[in-house]
């Protein structure tokens, strides 16, 4: 198969499942949008495929027809250099264009992305199959905020309705272990080789102290332990800005947790589950993941230390007390949860040394989100298979809990 | 016909003009709340029909069995009597229970209210009747509320779609006159005769001045020569709060309304239009209407002027320059707009004295909303026929626009 | 005594009066604002002044020469026609000019104002007279406002401090009896003679419903009846709009009260005191006051029947069961609380009929804040001896709490 | 003179230096708290007093008698280890205690540590050194607080009064040239040779790419031709929460900029004056920076980078093309602005490898802000004389302005 064979098979592949997320909706369910963070299904629907217009067939389909040129900017989501959008708060209006007219979109583009890998015979062949590369990577990251957005809607049903098949994790988490390093110059990011985000990139040399990292995630029984131990009344644990969120919206557990009586319970794709107490606790704020790191006598990791970890892992297997990822390997019959989860890092989201966005247009990409949010490595259970790397960077605003994200604690360097 | 067989026909008929004004809608736009003023029409399909599950149903008819016990907190609309209600700006997540589930539980109610009818052979007989008749009232004012937030709902719609029948007014409104009264006591309200809501009872006396009333209402021309005026930039018509309003808010003319160079333009259920300034202006706030009756040099009338005068045009009608709510005469093939509209008082809403709300939760139906709102009379396009009456008070808070209110200009007494 | 010089001596008294009113304060105290709706108490001295110098000196003093033209802005509360003036809530920031600057203000406009009286000799004398009663009348309403504010910003301040003489009601409040009313026509508000607000004219004829009304104000115990019965918990007693209002701010009580252990403690002049339950309760919101009487089976007078009954008293003392305004006599020795307070009345604040605002600026006096707003009648502690009157109408906004605001009960018409 | 005689001198000179900075407020100036990032000036006084009560003599001094226990509450800036403290906005309320008696509560602390010095002979003696140390630093860092908190409440103050003697720079600016860095392991950070704030420790090493340095902030002329070349309407130059910013708020200048017809003009020490195009610009965010900066082609330096460079700098001055600092040698004569100032660097404020907090309250100092805000390096104008140093570490939220801070551009490394 050539290689644009293959890319086009992924393209079909990747916009299967987009439907196929979809496919515990029902009809009024693609109209919700319950905060302002998430997008109503509809749009992310729309959205994945204007990319897909605006950055290929407008650009290199001749004689293409615009579908709707009202499409420009309502599913446009932020991108200033092409004129206006509509404010993300409200994308709930949009009971225009019907979830049909959306559908019958998707498959118009789809058709076209078809044509545009048959007619082209000319030289901008590396250009376009880099781009929709780009499209099917944006695409599958949409795909992990439709789960996102889903599981947030359905959580502020009053129904609660359950969205998908879901167990729990068998059997015990398991010690938590360490693995140790000892620091030195090492190479973080992404090389020219393969797909990456242009946040990934440059590859570059960083300096690491010596440090401990954990052999797997924080879970929900050592979680319970900081909340019984007075975790979130207690203002040592947590930066200034996390204290006063957590003062302000009156946080007392992690998000989709409520206490009932003295047991506490988990809003999952299968409803709400009374805690298990070793699955990973999922759904915290990075302000909670570093009180708890510092409630631990630990702290979180740094990217560059997280990447250094996990690269070296592949390369020396057999030192390693634990196998890498291993929720991948227990996901593969669907949306699972809570499966294992983001990992938040110390690390702000910045440029690397040397960074160059890309150009025009999709320099609005990654670039510009660079102030204020954290990093968060590894993926998710809802992440699609082969979607994220070693490399990955992945960001939210500390804030943030409505993405599946963890904690891993790390050590080091000891104090002289 | 037995009266009983008249109001089940009266019901049957209500309750599917509810879908017809529906009739438009696509299926998405079931879902739409683009305002915490508006509910999604979906909501008030539901809510209209837990009304008389909750107020007859469960009371009288025996073995009912009640649809979703779910749905007494999310249909509530804001009876606190009754126990939680959802919050109204939440109604837009409600995507469950889904338009069809809503749909059936329309049928299944208005089959029990024929059961009702047909089993009953108790005392209760009076009692039903009216509360029969007062679930009808109460689904044509949703009725009205249903045309007011899809119309508010399109607007927001960024491809403004019409919604309905309309043609403007033909021909020219005529010069504007005036019909005197000289005062003295007057009797106002409802008696016991005909459905009257409890806000409109006791019939009492009051005591007015001579005073004369417009003829027809303010219209688009003349609204108009107010803003070229600098109505909007003059505080010496406005009052204070109705000052920091417009600055606040940036208004510079009706809500619907924009100005593209320098002509004027109005969202109307035919999509935008160029004004007409034939036609009453219409979505106006009392602050608006306040100040342009101060720069009109006159001022707007009181509830009880404006009951008085219409009461007594009934009875005198060869004295009158004018008819008796012309609109409603064209108004015969459907939903038209702009017709004739509310038209603000300048009456606070307060308990008539003597006043006694309804007993139990519909205690709530009106009294506690008698703080901060102010009274319109008459009727608007958007009500259904039939449905107000001389002694009818609707009411709004004073920055409201969204309803259909217009100006109707009083003046007098004559200052010695 | 000619009455110009009646008048110049009441104004020589007035001015002395309102700086003995800032005698217990500390100089920085002079600053301080602690809500929005309080004023620093240097900014009241300065405006009582600038209202002099605005509307008198400079209209008919010749070659007067302003003081600082800067003054225009910050000492203008809120007369739009006049031009710019600052935000109320940047009062705070007005450390320039100091207040000894502010004092020399005052002893400069003083003078100016004797220059007026002995050296005009021309056509507008009445109208100048007619001024200086007004800015008398206005700066006694700002000695109340003072006081109101220097009790909420001592509240306020970690010491809360005391700030003038105090002591509570000696012996029982005495039950509570009712006056009866029948009925009828009755003429309200105020002829020319005398001093009066435009807003207490003209005076005119209303209809009244027989009724009744309490002999005295609620006092704490009743209110605390209130309390302990769950008044604050129960939406039944409440309109909605105060419903809403008590659950945000989470109000459980009047304001200026705390609770500790089981007791009950409120803020007076002279700092934080138990609760005497025969003195009448204050500083309760019209939502409060409202609830309170639902709850007691009655309802609050409108501002007609309230001046009906206390008119009425005046010329038939015999009959009355209780003195007018008893807390006058025991207040001679200066600043007392709680004494007796404002009575809020179920009516909103509107313009009589017939009602013409003062000329020019002026008429932003009052007509403006038309809107929104609760007429209080009677007067309080804090009120100067001879300030109010019968017809007086003091007007806040629902929620308002900061000003001494108490209940008085009324009841009927008997419902047929 | 012993090392204790020079502390206690240097801590004398300190306290001296604060009410220095007072001398040019009246009286009431003290009491101006013109935003919630600035505290009143009289604050400033209690706080800095407070530092040294808390720390030292409760702690160290033998039958210490507290002067005031209500100053626990009202003077604890931030830890909440010891208690509850004011909400910063409220600090505008403290009337109480006067200005008399904080300044009497200076002079009583200054000499209860007069005693702790000729008392001790204990085995605290470099415990207690190190603390004073730490006082005076942190009376150091109110210092510059204070200039900035006078200067926005006289740009508050509707007279916009000067503060300080002030003038502009004579000259011409320069031409900005670059400064090369070869890159590779470079050792930040301090060691524990003299004093520095925990946040400055451990020195450490981290990677450098080579990088180029500009030899001056970007002056004023050169701000402007970002300005005339619409850098404040082009989103492609701004952080995504940069652009929500300057739209929010409406920025189209620095801040204490203000346009008069074609002309700029900015609040100086010395009022408002015409900007001069040679000084370097101040007072502009993080993100105003940085779009000034991507504007240019270039960025911000890195923490590293910038302290790699001045330390280089003072070992290798004869390669500079300029001179360390040069304001510092023209700001001997007082207060001068606009001076120089602090520089944003493109650096989150984070703990380096290995930081551990001062024990006890006092690692609330710094570790808990380790969140959202941005490093600035380098000094300014207001900075007292020697209290910066090339490790010092200030920081600021990224969209803050009233803190004295410029921009300093960086380039490379070099895309390959």
């Amino acid at each position: 198969m050539k290689a644009e064979s293959k890319i086009l098979a992924r393209f079909n592949a990747v916009r299967k499942r987009t439907l196929e997320i979809c496919s515990a909706l029902e009809r009024d369910d693609f109209m919700v949008q319950s905060t302002e963070d998430a997008s109503p299904p509809k749009w992310h629907l729309g959205h994945t495929t204007w990319f897909f217009e605006t950055f290929l067939l407008k650009k290199y389909l001749e004689r293409y027809r615009e579908f709707d040129e009202k499409f420009r900017g309502i599913f446009n989501s932020y991108y200033n250099t092409l004129g206006y959008f509509m404010p993300k708060p409200s994308r709930m209006l949009l009971s225009r264009p019907s979830l049909e007219t959306i559908l019958e979109y998707r498959r118009y583009v789809e058709g076209r992305i078809v044509d545009l890998f048959q007619e082209r015979k000319n030289a901008n062949q590396d250009e376009i199959e880099n781009l929709v590369l780009l499209g099917i990577n944006h695409e599958e990251q949409h795909q992990e905020l439709l789960v996102m957005d889903i599981k947030e809607n359905m959580f502020h049903s009053p129904f609660r309705p359950g969205f998908g098949a879901w167990h729990s994790r068998r059997g015990k988490a398991g010690k938590l272990g360490w693995v140790e390093f000892s620091g030195g110059i090492s190479s973080i990011g992404a090389d020219r080789g393969g797909f990456s985000f242009d946040n990934e990139r440059p590859r570059h040399k960083t300096y690491l102290y010596p440090y401990m990292i954990a052999t797997r995630l924080v879970n929900n029984g050592e979680y319970l332990a900081f909340i019984h131990d007075g975790g979130y009344e207690n203002p040592a644990f947590w930066l200034s800005e996390g204290w006063s969120l957590i003062s302000r919206e009156k946080w007392k557990m992690p998000h989709y947790w409520e206490k009932h009586g003295d047991n506490y319970y988990v809003f999952t794709p299968g409803g709400m589950k009374e805690i298990n107490k070793e699955d990973p606790v999922c759904h915290v704020s990075f302000y909670e993941a570093d009180a708890y790191a510092r409630w631990a006598g630990c702290r979180l990791p740094t990217e560059q230390e997280w990447e250094h970890a996990f690269s070296s892992m592949n390369s020396r297997p057999k030192r390693m007390e634990y196998t890498w990822h291993p929720s991948v390997q227990s996901s593969n019959d669907g949306l699972q949860g809570p499966g294992e989860c983001w990992e938040w890092t110390s690390s702000p989201y910045l440029p690397y040394p040397g960074f160059t966005p890309l150009s025009g247009a999709l320099g609005e990409y990654n670039g510009k989100f660079m102030s204020q949010q954290m990093v968060l490595r590894g993926d998710s259970a809802a992440t699609p298979p082969g979607h994220s790397r070693v490399t990955y960077r992945n960001f939210y605003h500390p804030e943030s809990r409505w993405q599946f994200a963890g904690i891993r604690l790390c050590r080091g360097p000891e104090h002289d």
